[in-house]
């Protein structure tokens, strides 16, 4: 398809009868320029709809106030929260967001982060696929610009990253079972390299360890791509077990609310049989019934809390990166429902 | 913060010794080049993690593969399937996407779509904010770039629109409600300038009047920014009228959750006294109990049959915008689940 292209400052200088430099400098408001002369070039730039090319300005300046972002995937519903918390955030700083996408590949991840690159955002906000083993890549951008990590991290990379006490809300969580009676807690948790997941399975085994209760292999439950569906089939599992569990601690809230599933189906009482707590506070948790019981994460939070860090190294000249950049964590809190409330 | 620049061209070249045209042909595969030179180019180019730069490419060629995608919210979660689609299809045909939110805002929609036009995009893919009343920005960027509409769309703007039969689908629920014995069908809707919430509207009204159903003004209820929240708040008015309904069709499935936690509160029957409908089929309609009926609205083919106009115009080579733009209407259907289901 044929398209008008934009107008140029050759093009508006000619017919004004202006050197280009005026025009330009008329247009980026240069002191040098009369405001008679700004007023005449700024009226004519939008009667013929001058669109300043941002192309050529990269070239200029190194400051284009727009951000990038990557997470693994958008329609995530924690994901979601934090870009909401990144998008507002921006807009009270002035800054553009423009996001994508990896799809949980590291290729896509690199790909994106290049396109980043390319067109020379201001600072990369970054949550990484899971299967991310070689970094060279990632430190090769974080060579070249402002990079912060959120959510899914990896403490070898030099550089600001906020996360949240996953490993302190697990334990807060395993802590309120055991409160509540419970003895034989089942933990489902993800098999792969993933950081929040081993976070969360470090605060089961503390609290199971400071409570002195012992770990039972068989109440350990580990799978790829942690889902609604794997939660209906691990507790399908879980149930028939000789011993079975009495409470299950799911690192998701989708991956409970499955479980919750099968044990409705089951007959089988929530919280006095099987009680049930899951992780993020996403809105299922108060559509499921019994409403469920989990850790509020403050997605909103994370996502401004980040790109707060990020505009700071962006808006700061210097080059001591690595004295800068810091590991923050975000408070969550343990949030009690009837999936976990016995008095 | 302080970032290394990358290496350029004119450094690769001097450091190889040959002249800048020569390293900018080689690494651009040209066949004045030999091999061996394109090869000994390539490895230096990759020894020195040479970026090309797009900035300038975008000088050179219109063509980057890259597409922009602006949205009302995109932590809707609708919104997001249909971005998976566009970002699935996107990935089979070797486009990248980058995605940004209008939050609902005429004025940072304008600021999105301009910034897609100044990286140059391939092409961009809209779905338009409720209150865009002035389309004349979204003609002037129509005038620059190939521009496809999906979901939010608004018929006067002349460009491919992909939108989901709203007023049939709508029409079929109210049919559904009415063929197990519903008579007093109330509506809750958005009362601001929504094409999808009017489109539903009609099918609504086209259903009562083929029925020969009195329209009731009471039982038409309409809300701003329709929510779970407005579910609740509209269900509570509509079960103390004198004459309450005997169903509820709601234009999203969020306000129909809202509906039918009000009504299992005041331990109203469901289907039975009061039948819910929704629309979209999104991932709470079976978590809720009973479980919604709803209209299944295909998002990720929404997505990537937009994306696949897109691609389409962007690839064909023709001024001819007016007559290859079309409307094409993605085909619904009706789930009927346990809120309105009587045998």
């Amino acid at each position: 398809m044929k398209k008008k292209s934009n107008v140029t400052l050759k093009e508006i200088a000619k017919i004004l009868g202006y050197s280009i430099s005026t025009v330009s400098r008329a247009l980026r408001d240069h002191v040098d320029i009369s405001a008679e002369t700004k007023a005449i070039v700024e009226q004519k730039a939008k009667e013929l709809n001058y669109m300043p090319n941002m192309f050529a300005q990269g070239f200029r300046s190194s400051r284009m106030h727009i951000i990038g972002v990557v997470v693994p995937k958008l329609s995530h519903y924690f994901t979601s929260t934090m870009i909401e918390g990144i998008l507002d955030y921006a807009e009270t700083k002035g800054y553009r967001v423009i996001v994508s996408e990896s799809k949980n590949s590291v290729e896509k991840q690199n790909q994106m982060l290049n396109t980043m690159l390319q067109f020379n955002v201001d600072g990369i906000l970054l949550s990484m696929t899971r299967k991310t083993a070689n970094v060279q890549d990632i430190l090769n951008i974080l060579d070249r610009k402002p990079l912060v990590l959120f959510d899914k991290v990896m403490s070898k990379i030099p550089c600001t990253q906020i996360i949240i006490d996953g490993k302190q809300a697990a334990y807060n969580a395993i802590e309120h079972l055991i409160n509540i009676g419970k003895r034989r807690i089942a933990i489902f948790k993800e098999t792969e390299n993933s950081f929040n997941s081993e976070q969360r399975f470090e605060g089961y085994l503390k609290a199971l360890k400071d409570y002195n209760i012992p770990i039972d292999e068989k109440l350990i439950f580990s799978t790829e791509d942690i889902s609604l569906e794997k939660g209906e089939q691990l507790a399908q599992i879980a149930i028939t077990l000789k011993e079975r569990p009495d409470a299950i601690f799911a690192i998701t809230d989708s991956c409970a609310i499955g479980a919750i599933k099968i044990l409705n189906k089951n007959k089988i009482k929530i919280p006095e049989e099987i009680a049930v707590v899951g992780f993020s506070n996403s809105a299922h948790s108060t559509i499921i019934e019994p409403n469920l019981s989990t850790i509020n994460q403050p997605g909103h939070l994370i996502g401004k809390t980040a790109l707060k860090y990020l505009i700071e190294e962006i808006e700061t000249d210097n080059n001591n990166d690595f004295q800068s950049s810091k590991t923050v964590e975000i408070k969550s809190s343990l949030i009690v429902r009837d999936s976990s409330f016995i008095v």
